[in-house]
């Protein structure tokens, strides 16, 4: 699990939506007024968003401490105390929200995955992730899905091939489109979605990377794996997958199997900010 | 419902994002080859986002056509086209993504904001939205809300100041606190939350703009409202607010009912794409 | 009185803007070379904008000692030491006109604000600023008004809501307006210019949060101050303001005066700053 | 008279300070409301800064019409109509105020310096401009001295070698500061600012390009400017310039004099702008 | 042959980088000269970076005219006229240096690769590129290199798994630094440097994408290729590659070879500008 | 030599360039894990760039330790040991090839304009650069010909004024266009472009502070030299100069030589970095 680069960059832009011009309430606390803090976790849940958590207040006041009693990837119990934090009192109420937005965000992404790789446990199989997320967090919400246990799919449009029903029309045929797709771009792998057995037929012998098999019936499903036995070619299966149906398609022997629901759909993880005065010394 | 003038910026770090240093699958397709397309939405929904969805596309080619069947606000029946698009081929298959996204995201937030509203129609109480939001949507979202029927809260933390428990234990009474806040900032409103009556009595004294009433029992907010008759001062409902509560909790009659729910959690609507192509003209 | 948020980055423009590729003539001097300098104020000051002088010696080399011997807002009195300085010869030659810029600019604006601060002593009204402020120092001269005793209006059109002439025209009324304006932004307060007696009536009738009275004479003022009597509206004098009138304004009873003057015109306070070589060590 | 680079930044980030998030106030009027606009100028001043003002606009709402009566650097009579504007009505309210708070800048920027300009008339010297400019306008005012009839200095520490008290101290000497300068950088112009007449004829030996004379008695000028006569060197004279002692410097035949007051001190020039509503044709 | 996503966006920063605050020589010609003018190549080249050409002209004055005679990957041969520009005639002078910076070090670029790539006509090979590139021009070049017949190695450290010497220390060995690959990264293609034939073997064993065959000699490339036959990995030639050895390798039977001269070295390609005047209409 | 201004910048957007969202090779090593390595230069050379070189560094990770056993402007006899680093090993190699990219290019610059020093030492004239650089590399370069004993011209457009053909026929004489450069930009220095000694003469009458001989023969040069004595006008012979002409065009007396070459052709000094693991502690 891999933090991605642009943490800081995310975090200036989520500090701006929040704070703007000034906190025009922390105004009324006293400037040399130091508070204690802690986050509570109100239901079970996966943690992720630790060093986003921590570098909004670190941007805001690069005094806070932050002392955590969980890594990301843990398994919190609901009540828990994740961190505890002081400082500047003014500080600890600016990046509250902005803080908890990412913690709470960020470890629903990681929850619902674990709930996914749970649910196929001791089949071959693992849980990938897509680009239906959040905009502007996809790579936050990647590196949540490796907390939950699950593996990443492609960034984005620019670290893989992925042909399309409508690249293959456009292209004339999926032998063409992975003929040329070697061409231009050696150093990719090339996966062929593909809608029925002809066309997996077809992706199997132009020798693709990975093939989807996108709402192939769990029958289908079991012929493509059984086709493909020795080959290494990937297969990933694809549409219709939720908690209910996920099980079925991790029996069929597929390697892959893609779930949009991880990224685009979120329930926020309740988390909680509670604040204690420390008596000043004079 | 005004648009944020955020929404070009926003677009272009979302296409950066998704498409970084090029499309390497579209790469496939000849450029000059023309499609058209249209977008479907797979269930009942509210929609909301149609400035973000053609801002992608113009952003990356500015002769995409785009014509849509609906406004924003609009409720949409399962299976309806939104819009129907056409253009070079690559330039729809690059953005489709990015574009849905948005879509998909910001119709949950006023899909979801709508439930609240219908829930207390005929009732005097309006829904208001919350801070917590996706980090650096929030402009977006809070538009969103405003297509579900919801009202605007605050946008951040510039634009007024709310009063919160460890302010007060800060400043020494609720009194003090809305004192030194009309010195500081006379323009601008001030909100004070109170967790029993004890304290809104505190805070009606002091004449707040607005009180909230933070995880008031039902019988509670009755006495609130009572007490409140005549006044200026308007009374916002605050916590365990769910569908299941929202209208007992209208029947009191608040003047706001806050919702964290409607922005942080998010079922993204369903949504697809399908290509059809232009034969070329020669 | 809080900093703004965007200090570093103004003060990151300013170098630019100033040493650009290089200061060519800082060249010149042996890059160990250690001096000291100090800033005189040649003329009786209100002292604003230590945090942006402070920015730009620590953008540029953050090894510069500066010592303060006065706050902002306090009272300097001609030819005192403001501050001293200590560090890199080059640092500190390159560093200088920036950092007098910005002091002698917002000291400006405090002194002027003071002078009306200090005109309506003993009176009920306080000093207020306006959006006449100088491009893209907005922030930064509304806090150097704090530190003359003024008090901030609204920082810019997005944190409140100010009806003007051509808004009433455009929406009918200034009953009408002001139902609107509460129902679009329920947190934010109103405030409308009237021209007349006549107009400030309807605008009392319609609550507003705050009345302008735009130009009105001495006892046009006085009446409208007599019918607000036990209201909670706050009446702003606007118009016509300047230090031979604005005594007799505040005598009027009203709650604000704008006055634009105080962030549009500038008389630069007189500032230099003297070096003197620290002999080196071998 | 060219206008620099960087209005369209400059631009856009005061429309940002001023706008952020969104109009609140505009959002009452109908979005299809037209009005018609124009710009008055209330005292006799120098037209400085159409660019800025259209470029205000044209950010804003691209279909904004602006027909303007005068040209940059004209003279402008009190009460003279400056431009006439028509367009949606909340593109032209939401604009104003940054729009005129750049032209009642840099038009007092041109104003004053005409003033000096107007005070040599039949001198051989012409008026310069400093570095002690406004935060972040320096190429702004540089042109809009230029509308007044001066002539720029060095824009910044870039462009140009200055070699002050400080530097040479730290050389050793004016002759080797000189020597040093024409090494490091050919292509550059080498000033010294000298302090009295044993300076002045070591810098003249040395054969700087320009010899500043600060704070010269106007006997002392004299004796430069004789001992001056028939070299390629040019004069200028700098320190305890106003307009009261400007024509009598002008005089001893100095061929620069540069003046801090016209970009430090702004009153800036009384402008407004009235609106007038367009009946709608339906 | 994609064009990269990024190039307004270099041009604008080389504009920056070259015109600052105003070209200062374009200030002696009056506004409203026009020009035509035409570019020239002085030596035999394959031509690159119209694209980068058009846009420091458009960026500059988006009324200048560019009539090309050539498409990029053309052979120009020399003393033919790329193409033909009119305009503003301060337009064409400020943007010419800039605009031929990029044009003459792209097609050197391409020029160089297309000599490597005749090399080895009728082989099996193909050139690609390396991570050895001028600082932020990475893309530009990687377009380039395509004009010239090469293809693209992997764009960056981020796109593709690339185990080096250190790498396979750090982990303990190839066939584990494979397999702990393909868990992290399933989607991406994995790359395997070794220096020996003992590693080939091991790389081989462990299925990697491609191998990479260091400073070999052609013999042992010859036993390499022999023991890939039948299999799917690719296998890439690397190090002193040059114009004398590059036929020989290619004889070799590999797949790729890679070459870092090609974007490491640059002669520029020897073009120029010359001006006619268009005589003006009055 | 002074470093140039915007180190850090270009360095975090040649970072961006080749790690981009991440490292995936370097996932696979322990975050752990620390290593040294030694920069070994393969060839002789004139270093430049070590401030480039350490940003990369430091900005990918502050705790890698750099130690180094030259300067810039040191010349380095093939097989040297540059510097050594120490610290993490990832950071280590995620910054590896960048930081390599910037040094070899530099010390290309520094090297060839050290071969063209050598060839005049002895001689009056210095060794200047030209506009004809690495687009956005500008600034780096320049300080890279002064590691190699050149001389820096101009930056850019905006520092100097240099008159060529072009503009000599717009304003109509080289006379006038030196005047109306004069009045416009008094405090930069002129420079005239020559075809033959007809206008060599009408710019020497005119004053230019440096007239360039543009493809003069050796002749025509030593007449404009001999003509020109004891005038303070510069002389600048530019045009064919290379290691075979340059000695001779040194010998005729002129001041300066230009020479395109030194930054627009390169040949990367061959580099390599070296790693050796360090033993854990436990």
């Amino acid at each position: 699990m891999e933090l991605p680069e642009n943490i800081q960059e995310t975090i200036q832009r989520a500090i701006t939506e929040d704070v703007g011009s000034g906190d025009v309430t922390a105004d009324l606390i006293n400037n040399n007024r130091q508070s204690k803090a802690r986050v509570i976790c109100r239901e079970n849940a996966i943690l992720s968003g630790k060093a986003w958590f921590n570098a909004v207040f670190h941007q805001i006041d690069r005094h806070i401490k932050i002392k955590w009693n969980f890594e990301d990837s843990d398994f919190i119990s609901a009540n828990s105390t994740l961190c505890t934090l002081s400082g500047n009192s003014r500080s600890l109420l600016s990046g509250e929200r902005v803080a908890l937005n990412f913690l709470q965000t960020l470890s629903a992404t990681a929850t619902q995955t674990k709930q996914y790789v749970d649910c196929i446990a001791g089949h071959h199989a693992v849980i990938l992730d897509t680009r239906k997320t959040l905009p502007n967090l996809r790579l936050a919400q990647k590196y949540a899905v490796t907390c939950g246990g699950g593996v990443n799919h492609r960034n984005a449009l620019y670290d893989m091939i992925l042909i399309k029903e409508n690249h293959i029309i456009a292209v004339g045929s999926i032998t063409e489109a992975i003929k040329q797709a070697r061409l231009l771009h050696p150093t990719l792998k090339v996966e062929v979605e593909t809608e029925n057995l002809k066309e997996f037929y077809e992706a199997s012998q132009a020798n693709a990377d990975i093939i989807m098999l996108d709402n192939f019936s769990l029958e289908d499903m079991q012929i493509a794996v059984a086709k493909n036995k020795g080959k290494s070619i990937k297969l990933e299966a694809s549409g219709g997958v939720d908690l209910s149906t996920v099980k079925a398609i991790a029996a069929t022997g597929v390697d892959y199997i893609s779930v949009g629901e991880i990224t685009k759909n979120i329930k926020a993880i309740d988390l909680s900010m509670r604040f204690k005065e420390i008596p000043s010394k004079h």
